[in-house]
């Protein structure tokens, strides 16, 4: 009996290592060959989308479809067998994804055409970012998750801005150009005045009236003025992010701790308190 | 009659504390209040200009507004009147949104369809701004107020000029593409040169000649090129804002040269050499 | 003889200061009125061009562009009579815009419609920032020249690397899309690309089989990408010049010669060597 | 024999200046007319493409194409002659771009059409960056190169993000819209998500239901806030490019302490107070 609970711990300690590592060559291979059929899945999503290759295909897709759920709900059996913390996985941001990645073909016993929705799988494809993480990709990765959660709050305000002047400028329109031009409603003038404000510029809505034109080349220069902000935004973030973990190039060590001295006016080492020499 | 001047004063106090200030629970649940009444106020405007919508439930949305409107008087009244300057506010921006935020309703009686104006409220929703700024923003905004003021001069400049080359080739492109492509006027091409050069591009209007799609071309580069000229603009001086109020929070100084320690891992002060307590 | 010569001498001297300056009351009017005129004669060329205003005002609209142009005339005359350096004026940009915003409207006893081009006028708006550059503009717009000198050479670059790969796509989709679907010829393919990379994208061509709509989804992105590449060197420019030409705020002054210091580890005043003491 | 051969080898080293060299008058006037022909055989594919200019230039614009093609290969057998490792020039980028640009030609003895792929000559007008870098454009390139290439690997993790969102987001309009909007199928819908979050919008396809175009201006202002990405990336890599590779160009290093001198008018070194000469 202990015999066997050890050799049942033994294969949940190798499954383990398989699936969540990356180091060895089985975890290596399993997380390439799991995004693989990953990206397979969301291929035959698409495909069964195109009704002229769901006529031909059908049964050849729907198919291939239950194979990958069902091996999808063994991978995620496995996961939270072996894992020692399992709730930690199940509520996790992966462990929520891969769970609604194969509901859907299950409910779609009782909801029929719910089996679209399993395209949410594209989600997992972002697994990738994981498997490369732990090989070179570590700091180029946090410096972005960095910027990008530094200027988080400051592009939300820009943002509350934006709307706001949307739906006043959307509301001016629609009484400008009214329901002739496409202008039907308030909603959609707003609609419209966002299409204009980012530069996207469909055109299934246009200004007619002369004023209404006005007023939309007032948008846009102000869009075009307001598409820097952002930028601005983020590129600060970004050049910010950058100054505080810098390239080690030519860079002082202490000549005591060996750590890396990245003030060049430095005169004493701010890990072990060392005098320092220049250059 | 003292006592009653008292209990009045007491109760503008009390008023002002309420409306004006954000500190107390009951300050701060009655700006959530108020912008959610804002907000619904904002919404009912809109549905009414959902043709389908307002012939359903005119009357609902109609009764609705005029008891909001009654609602944003009272609280107009009392703003002004609970106020030691009472000036100071109605010609303050947001008492001038105030006003004619519940004016339009009030014209209605004289000028039908003005009621549509009263989405003019929208901008009462800026007040959010406000309400946050006093709690955890101040340090954002500010940035970001900064880096807008020092680059207005300069992004004004810039559109100027793009205004004068609007001109030149709209003309250039009426003249050479002509009415039969659209470009019906000097106006409408500079119309036209504005979405371009903006790259918004409906498309309502569209060079046909291959001269006209030439110059074109050569717009669209060129507004390329030129895009990027607010954008170097505010991120400069937001990279300034940002060099100039670094984020004090947290930072630890140095007890012996008091020189600030931006690196959070430092055990000595890199100016002194003192050694540093962990913060 | 002697005495007319002073006058005229004198009544040069005065136009002078008038015409070209902008420090004294007269220069300033003048100025002003001059860019009132300009306004005015673009507008009247771009009503012109409104075929219903035409047909209503026409008379009226000709002779005011006479009017304006006699005006002009008379005033290009007296830049070059009360200039010390007549041809300096004649052969600088603005004396060669004064004289083309003329010549149209003469032209057109010769070569009827001719008088269309005179809108080259809007040109002459670019005099405002010569009217204001003198007053408190220099810093803002030396600094907008310097980044946009700067960053020339590399743009020309970036442009002619997009213009070859905007030939080689344009082919491609040519040859995918083929004329059913608007890519009439070569040329037109590499309208429709450039119209795609610099994401103005009128609609008026699109990709339609799906091996066009993938390349041009690629279009896309790499356009994407590479919209970032002149915002890029610009910004980073604009930075450059915003460092070497710094705000005055809280900079040390040299004891000794009051020059402004702005290295904040200077010892010695750059100046004239004076010792510095420390902010 | 001995002399033949010195002759043929002295042929072979004056061809490698003339083709490969840009200092000798030779050179430089080689380069310059294979910029040319290459220029003029881009523009004849181009004009061939146009079915009216076809129609009436046929002959002559193919045996222009020929007569270049027979050029084309005189060089590249020449390239490949006078060169010391041909097998390093042939596997170079522009061995291989010089081979396919005369290959197509060939080809349309056996496969007729495959002309037009003649087009990708296109590709050797890049080595006018070859031509000119050798003169001044050295420090402007590498800058260009050193930062694309240090925001390569940042931008692709990027893309790669984008592209799993744009699936994502593609499925739900389909589901959301459907075919009677043109969303016909999933990659489609993806094709569209890609046009709108790069704000190319095209409006060939576009929402029409409400819900569909609520989630559209959430996309739209989603690419309004992610093309800050790439720039910001880019934009830190060009400052940081900028920061370390500074132009040196004139700068005066001071006589004493050989600090740099970057202050133009400086006439005292800021380091150590020593009296500079002028530059």
């Amino acid at each position: 009996m202990k015999a066997l609970k050890t050799k049942y711990d033994l294969f949940k300690q190798k499954t383990y290592i398989v699936i969540y590592g990356s180091n060895t060559f089985a975890g290596r291979l399993f997380d390439l060959a799991l995004l693989g059929v990953i990206l397979l899945s969301v291929l035959l999503v698409m495909l069964e989308s195109i009704e002229k290759l769901d006529a031909k295909y059908h049964t050849f897709i729907v198919v291939s479809e239950w194979i990958i759920t069902v091996f999808f709900s063994i991978e995620y059996a496995l996961r939270i067998l072996c894992n020692k913390r399992p709730l930690k996985y199940v509520f996790s941001f992966y462990g929520i994804v891969d769970l609604i990645s194969i509901l859907p073909m299950y409910l779609s016993f009782f909801v029929p055409g719910s089996r679209m929705l399993s395209v949410i799988r594209a989600l997992r494809l972002l697994r990738l970012f994981g498997i490369l993480n732990l090989v070179h990709f570590t700091g180029q990765e946090s410096q972005l998750k960095l910027a990008i959660k530094a200027s988080r709050t400051k592009i939300i305000v820009f943002i509350y801005f934006i709307l706001v002047v949307s739906i006043l400028l959307g509301a001016i329109m629609y009484v400008i150009e009214g329901p002739e031009s496409g202008f039907t409603s308030i909603p959609v003038s707003i609609y419209w005045c966002i299409v204009t404000l980012t530069t996207v510029g469909y055109g299934d809505i246009a200004p007619v009236t002369t004023l209404g034109q006005v007023i939309a080349a007032f948008i846009m220069i102000m869009g075009y003025g307001i598409i820097a902000v952002p930028t601005g935004i983020v590129t600060a973030e970004f050049a910010n992010a950058k100054r505080n973990t810098p390239d080690m190039d030519g860079k002082r060590k202490c000549p005591s701790c060996t750590t890396i001295i990245y003030n060049e006016d430095s005169r004493y080492c701010h890990h072990c308190g060392e005098k320092l020499t220049n250059g």
